[in-house]
């Protein structure tokens, strides 16, 4: 096995197909451990495909609640040289001020990442963290979201290759593709996004849409809401809490968006919607 | 939104089509934190579609090398007046024997789960856990594979109803359906099928197979090697990693499953395969 690019291998493969066997060359999506390493000590390791390691470092920290502004990164790097011999699977972080405990942040991280022990615990986690609702004035239109699946494979340079990872999709008001990111684990494709938009100065992304190629889990409308995003559409179907999360904070929630069609959650005021028959 | 069964919610959900609304009940699939409590304190906490919580705890210390065998586990429940306060969502586990100690367990466990900062290191941390390479005998007919998805499908009780969550099925040398588990995360869905079998007396799972839904991602070779199964299947692709681990321990591994047709990464000559047309 090859590495083609950062984020590709190469190796060859067997096709199986009525009873013969060929063999070819085909391309695979990358994976390896990435560790955010804060103030000089490891605070997580992720599985990801590698790329955009700075903003997915950037993202996580905002999106788990460590830092809530761009000014809190003080350094952010992933170039010196013991991380050439990790691969490349390491990014460096410094907080400023002197707010950073480690401990605290460790226990903060546990509370993030469990949220108590019932959904409705995990929904009041993300209240006490004083997550605003998303801006009720955002509108998009129906027609323009059906036409996002297509804008999101088009734009995915590594899924048309290898077939095998998830991708996020940031969208003006006016369906204009912003950004798009792409991971072997949906939260990282999402908190590349975030990062992305949190390094560019672009916070909070209150008339933006993000469309993602997986299921609209709890843990991505969570995301979704840290950053501000008033909309969140899903090729696929939401879980329960990720609906009642989007219900009770008010962001707009859309699942099986395929073809000229698709189910509203939450939210529907923002979709401009027609009236209703029944 | 009212709880249907435990792995099932209901709601009311607004369908748009073609630019009109229409408004009916679904179907949504469950997820809430289970938090996974040993000798009383804490372990973990993973979101989960509630539904063979035991399996899932006892899947879970197995795959994470927690424990290496049933008898470590002493006791085992979920019923507690605790735990209903908590809407079910706690699994008490007791370990056997004096060698349990919890910050070397919660050591290993971030060894086991960050596994190093390479791809390489990744599959070392494995090797080092002493895993055997799954059994070598093992066959099974490419036809009877092309099968599985259409077994797994029909198996899949949540699914049919809310279309969004994983499946795992466990299949026996003769392609007979052994056990199918369902869940928000892909690696609960092999969990809780791995701890099915721990529970029984099953493993190592030496001649049975391993469908997934999903992607075929480093995390669910690890788990599958770690229960000895020796073929892994997926209808989507594998991420680099994960054909890496396979193919350095031996397992059989197989993806884009669907109709007449799929690739072998690894292991091929269990497949019985005919000769090779070039």
């Amino acid at each position: 096995m090859v590495r083609h690019s950062r984020s590709i291998d190469l190796t060859q493969v067997s096709e199986w197909q009525e009873g013969s066997l060929r063999r070819f060359q085909d391309y695979l999506v990358a994976e390896e451990p990435l560790e955010i390493r804060v103030s000089g000590a490891p605070l997580t390791v992720t599985m990801r495909t590698p790329g955009h390691d700075l903003e997915l470092a950037a993202g996580f920290l905002f999106t788990e609640g460590f830092i809530q502004k761009r000014e809190q990164i003080a350094g952010l790097e992933e170039g010196k040289a013991e991380n050439q011999q990790a691969g490349g699977n390491l990014v460096y972080v410094e907080l400023a001020g002197t707010e950073f405990e480690r401990e605290h942040m460790q226990r903060n991280f546990f509370v993030a990442s469990s949220c108590g022990i019932c959904g409705k615990a995990s929904i009041d986690a993300i209240r006490m963290r004083g997550i605003p609702p998303p801006n009720p004035e955002f509108r998009f239109d129906p027609d323009m979201l059906c036409a996002l699946p297509d804008k999101l494979r088009a734009a995915q340079t590594i899924f048309g290759r290898t077939g095998g990872l998830h991708a996020a999709g940031l969208f003006s008001a006016n369906g204009e593709l912003l950004a798009v990111r792409e991971d072997v684990g949906r939260h990282n494709a999402v908190d590349k996004i975030v990062g992305w938009a949190l390094l560019e100065g672009r916070l909070p992304l209150s008339d933006s849409a993000l469309m993602v190629s997986g299921r609209g889990g709890f843990e991505i409308i969570q995301k979704a809401l840290v950053a501000g995003i008033p909309l969140v559409a899903s090729v696929s179907a939401p879980s329960g809490l990720a609906v009642r999360l989007a219900r009770e904070l008010g962001l707009t929630l859309v699942g099986f968006l395929r073809g000229r069609r698709f189910l509203i959650y939450s939210g529907e005021q923002r979709l401009a919607a027609p009236a209703v028959k029944n």
